[in-house]
């Protein structure tokens, strides 16, 4: 968050990045050329961001599409809010990952940040328009300096597909119904191997407070906890006793309960049964919660995907109750896992980065809980009680990716449904350029996506060239004697039947027969990456 | 762009913003207060930005949902760029308005801006991945740290919605297919008063070439003949002697020219009897476009919505050749354009914003033009050509609300078709919560939107008014005798009907006879929004 470095640094990263020589271009227009000069720049996105274009963004644009009618399933309204925040609303939110936050130059006075998720301007919003209640959705872009990990999906600007739940509701009806979102959203993506993790934060600060932990030190025990499900116990238990200075005796008394997990019912009645917790407010608490969502996940039928496991922390300081994360089954830890380890204990000294507790969340496709206490901050205590859920679209979309890579081919990344040629030759052949673009016209009034080549004349090979790279599925070929006798040729595209000859209408009914041919071709009424998403 | 006050400004802002006494809120999990102890904040978005939200967003979310089909009609492909670019990338593109800029904190020696438009990251993106060709559409933010201007929809961030065709083609067929766009796009937003005002940047340049104008000053007066929709001529006469240095026959010679408007073909007809001009190539050069681009525009039947108008200059540096601008018809020039002006004179002294050059765009609502060396100033040269338009999102957002700011009290801002009801009371009677669950979870499977009450028990009053929150088309009610017996109640809503009973359903007929409801309802399949914006 420090300024001192800037102006040194700036004076080199510019040097560095424009090469030796400005260099000058051929440019026609000379006149213009003396702002203009052409640098030779280093063509590159900032650290961590990239483009997204192509077959990916049609695939992300995939993912949006049916996360979207996802959240609009379940009632839910969209918000924008602006992608900085003023930095006094994002201070004191994240915890030790602060630091992560990217904040803007001082605009007269002013002091702006990158919103570092979607969570607390949500919370900022709800506070500052006095909503008593929302279901909201937001698909949008959060930014974190991390050190990007590129191959891993870990970039500094990511988007994040949320759904929160505010209002005073019944105990765990918005969370069930979140939770019943999240198997939804995933099923509906082709993914059906994940299980939805869940904890509750009554639950753990009980037991952490049963078993001996000094109020300050619980959420560094509950961080250490957190990495269970990527360092076996013996590495906790030494974070636990080395570095969060817990006597042994109350690391061995966590480990009893932390390396529990099972169905609600199973998990609930171990701790139903622990003499332990039996007096601890907070923990009964928050099994009277957890015994009431065990029927609510039943009625939406999603208990099978359920695993109430006791090692699942979170890392965020805001979380006051239920808390979960899906994961992907069969998600190894990662190769280098012990190098990170060592590095993230290096790391905790010197304040930089944890890199292992970063990466437990990488095996995690959704993850969000309940926190009742964020909209009071911004609210002098007046607080909304709030649920929610934070989908990892870059995580999903590597999956889908890895798996579709094959059938991808055959999907064009434009959503073009009929090309428009031109068939002719010979003296006098002026290639129908102004008669592609009247027919083509005529398509788009009636809402049909098309397009023709921005050529005066070509041959039609060229034609069904460029119509394939579009994707388009029919053609409309203007023949040269055919045309001014009023007739046009529809032809099936990308059936290897080039050679055919198609069918020969009439151009008063062109608009008609396009719309017939296109829907006998479109019988499910999807395209063809949905198609192909609910196939994988 | 400097930093130099931000030290001191940092103190004082937070000083300001965070009221006096840091003071607690009353939280129930003690526990944590300490690290959130709740401050009084100062709840609001940084200056120039707001929140979008309820109706509004609704009504953004149709304009962006008709332009998207509008784009991918035309065949266009999306890309994603990231919302901040190397700071040198935006350097030397934006003339006097890179100051209007945002710079991000240098990140480790990195420095980066926000982004001011979409025209460069576009460039930079085609020059970086080496693209020939592409039909490319892009809707996001981009930034611009200018004096805001709320009511008249000018941002600090807002939205543009962007196609670009880049490629080498035949002249003038793109730039005609932008100019089909434009009106294609407008009309299907139910904006159908409008006019593409049109010129050619190398029949101005020929224009000023042959009046003496020297090359260095070229920009200058073009931006002074700019203001010719705002200020009378005089005024802008004024400009160009006193301010930009020009001698008065020079400036009445370029008056002959820039008062001329009319049909295409009547300008050229003026233009093509010009002596002055038959021996400007620049100027020839521009007029044989003109004339391939009067056919064109013929071909897709928009002659009648375009004014050539040789006033008409645009601001940006990068534009080669066609340029053009939708303006609504009757929007009237500012109240205060004489205040406005002479503020304009007062600040071009020192070097401030330029506020006049700035709302000269005010009653437009899309611009564009040709830009052939923007992407050879990232590719040492290589260039490719482009040609692209911007619609403002927020301008056609105010138009569209205030029509239709009576309709919109009838649309919901959710998307919920059905509500979920239990009716029961008495002895016993628990409200039926799990069963609406279920019932409700049985029509999200079935991709039915539908919503139920958060609560285990709830008066039909209550949940008739929240399903009326909602939108809701049809409510199903669970009775406390029908729904054990194997009976569902369907009924419609938002027809003042409450007193009807509804009729009586098979509950494993649901999902069947909701769908057939709702498609009896939805007879046009459009959604509220859509159909208002068409019938405004």
């Amino acid at each position: 968050m420090s300024t001192e470095t800037a102006a040194s640094a700036a004076e080199k990263i510019t040097g560095a990045n424009a090469l030796a020589a400005a260099k000058p271009t051929n440019q026609k227009s000379s006149k213009k050329s003396k702002k203009q000069d052409a640098q030779q720049f280093l063509l590159k996105t900032p650290k961590g961001t990239k483009d997204w274009f192509d077959k990916d963004m049609v695939i992300r644009d995939a993912i949006f599409g049916s996360l979207t009618s996802l959240f609009k399933r379940h009632g839910g309204v969209t918000i924008d809010t602006p992608v900085f925040e003023l930095r006094e609303i994002l201070t004191g939110k994240y915890g030790e990952d602060s630091k992560l936050i990217y904040n803007l130059e001082d605009q007269g006075g002013e002091l702006t940040s990158l919103r570092y998720d979607l969570t607390v301007p949500f919370a900022r919003f709800v506070a500052m328009n006095s909503i008593s209640s929302i279901k909201r959705y937001h698909i949008a872009k959060v930014y974190r300096r991390d050190q990007p990990a590129m191959t891993k999906g870990r970039m500094r600007e990511f988007y994040q597909c949320d759904i929160d739940i505010a209002g005073n509701y019944d105990s765990m009806v918005p969370d069930s119904e979140i939770l019943s979102i999240v198997c939804e959203g995933l099923t509906n993506l082709g993914i059906n191997e994940f299980k939805v993790k869940l904890n509750h934060r009554k639950i753990l600060d009980g037991i952490f407070e049963a078993c001996g932990v000094k109020e300050e030190y619980v959420r560094k025990v509950s961080s250490a906890v957190d990495k269970l499900d990527k360092l076996p116990w013996e590495a906790v238990k030494k974070e636990m006793v080395q570095e969060k200075d817990q006597p042994e005796e109350v690391a061995d008394k966590i480990g009893e309960f932390v390396k529990v997990k099972g169905s609600i019912r199973e998990t609930l009645s171990f701790l139903k049964s622990s003499e332990l917790l039996a007096n601890n407010a907070s923990a009964q608490k928050g099994i009277e919660e957890m015994t009431t969502l065990a029927d609510y996940v039943d009625a939406f039928g999603i208990g099978e995907k359920i695993s109430f496991d006791l090692s699942l922390a979170r890392g965020l300081d805001y979380y006051t109750g239920l808390i979960y994360e899906a994961v992907t089954e069969g998600s190894a830890p990662p190769e280098n896992a012990d190098e990170l380890k060592s590095k993230a204990q290096k790391n905790s000294k010197d304040k930089e980065v944890d890199d292992a507790s970063e990466y437990v969340g990488i095996g995690s496709i959704a993850a969000g809980g309940r926190y009742d206490n964020l909209v009071g901050m911004f609210s002098n205590g007046k607080s909304i009680p709030c649920v929610g859920i934070s989908f990892g679209v870059e995580r999903i979309f590597s999956i889908i990716k890895a798996r579709a890579a094959k059938q991808l081919d055959k999907i064009g990344s434009a959503h073009t449904q009929v090309y428009v040629m031109a068939f002719g030759g010979g003296e006098g052949w002026n290639g129908f350029l102004k008669e592609r673009m009247a027919v083509t016209n005529q398509l788009w009034q009636e809402g049909v996506n098309a397009e023709y080549l921005y050529k005066g004349k070509a041959n039609i090979r060229k034609q069904f060239d460029a119509a394939e790279k579009t994707g388009a599925k029919v053609a409309v070929i203007l023949g040269k004697e055919e045309y001014p006798a009023g007739q046009i040729r529809l032809k099936v595209l990308g059936q290897g039947a080039e050679s055919d000859e198609g069918e020969l209408i009439k151009a008063e009914n062109l608009v008609e027969a396009v719309k017939a041919k296109l829907d006998s071709l479109n019988q499910d009424g999807l395209d063809d990456i949905t198609r192909l998403i609910r196939a994988i």
